[in-house]
């Protein structure tokens, strides 16, 4: 099953062979060819398919599995990544109290707000275009250990508009994917200090100005682009980071 | 060239065949044999030399990698580790200012402590073996802001103890490995929230109390033993870091 093969800008545009396939794949996976958690065919399949030799197919495997787009698991073939779902900005803090139970979250607003430029151009929109700023905080075991600022392109997440308070999930990246078909590859986080404002200090049950964690998010999809502004505040007295130097 | 074999312990231990050759290499690396930096014989070699097979040696040099003891350099060989030795903890902290000179070290003081039994526990030492205790400022620009308490076993760096302070250099690891012979491999750090002491708060030139990152790190040689545990402060509203989820 030959493909009608890769368009021909390789070496015009100074793209490698293995680079321009591996956009064609990341394409492919975007648009859903195959689905997250699924298996991409085999690369000896891919060598066929794409008419390119084996190595080429390789490093383009190797170039999505650096971008954890793919995961390869050993013996058993390459799939696309499941994307991220757990409770992954409690990994910052270490929260005191009976916390085996997972953490929830309570939606306590969502608004359609008109994007600034700084955020119009982080989230690849026009500066105007509409978004849902969501105000959420996480629990656990029923105590607000974060408060949360989302800020979500409305092009992506349409979904969301009408949905009621109460009806979001727990997991936001799983119901974005169920929801709106977008599913959360990567996240990056940016961690700073500072002190709570008077609204975000009643969420949490602490006092005006009392020291904070603040985490900056932001979310990417398998296609590389942010799709998520998220601003989180925990009390700095829980924070706990592990690091690791090679 | 081969070697009298590796002791016969494969199978009645249960260590498998790659784990006791990879052993067998790190006590090579941590007496010395290959010097930080330089590269070890090829595999082939290796598996000769051992006489072992090819794959045992590609599984045994590959744990080291994982370990940070050696790193592979395509198409070079395989490289017994530099160690670290960079102003590794001003990675936690954006400091204002001109700050392109690199960071400089003053040693305030270096005591003969005996180990409590935790850090007896964490150092690989008897509780009341001899340590040194360093107290350390770390600064950009010749202003202080990182405030830095070192414990070293004294079994491990005895030739520090007649150091005067002012002779200490600024990189620590660096000079570790030249007066010592220690090559620090991989540290861990732990980050975590608090408030100035009185004293420390001097050191940094900020008032008693401030808000604080605070930084545990423990320390490994090659052989992975913990040979420095280290607390460092800095002002927190200087704290910065970025970790990626994926």
């Amino acid at each position: 099953m030959l493909e009608t093969g890769l368009p021909n800008l390789a070496n015009g545009a100074g793209v490698s062979r293995y680079a321009q396939l591996a956009q064609d794949l990341r394409q492919r996976i975007v648009a859903g060819e195959w689905a997250a958690g699924a298996a991409i065919p085999a690369e000896t399949d891919l060598a066929e398919r794409f008419g390119v030799a084996l190595g080429t197919v390789r490093q383009a495997v190797a170039m999505l599995a650096a971008e954890g787009i793919v995961q390869r698991v050993h013996g058993k073939g390459t799939f696309v990544t499941q994307g991220l779902n757990g409770p992954s900005l409690l990994r910052f803090f270490r929260f005191r109290g009976p916390t085996n139970e997972p953490p929830t979250a309570r939606v306590h607003r969502c608004q359609t707000v008109r994007l600034r430029a700084a955020e119009a151009l982080a989230l690849g929109q026009q500066t105007g275009d509409a978004a849902l700023r969501v105000k959420r905080v996480r629990l656990l075991a029923g105590r607000p250990v974060l408060a949360e600022d989302l800020l979500l392109p409305l092009a992506r997440f349409e979904a969301l508009r009408a949905l009621p308070t109460g009806e979001w999930e727990d997991l936001l990246y799983p119901m974005l994917a169920r929801l709106c078909g977008v599913t959360v590859a990567r996240a990056n986080d940016e961690l700073s200090f500072g002190h709570l404002d008077a609204a975000t200090a009643a969420l949490l049950d602490l006092p005006e100005g009392a020291p904070a964690i603040r985490v900056d998010r932001q979310a990417f999809d398998l296609g590389g682009q942010c799709i998520e502004l998220r601003t989180t505040w925990g009390d700095a007295t829980a924070f706990h980071y592990s690091a690791e130097m090679r």
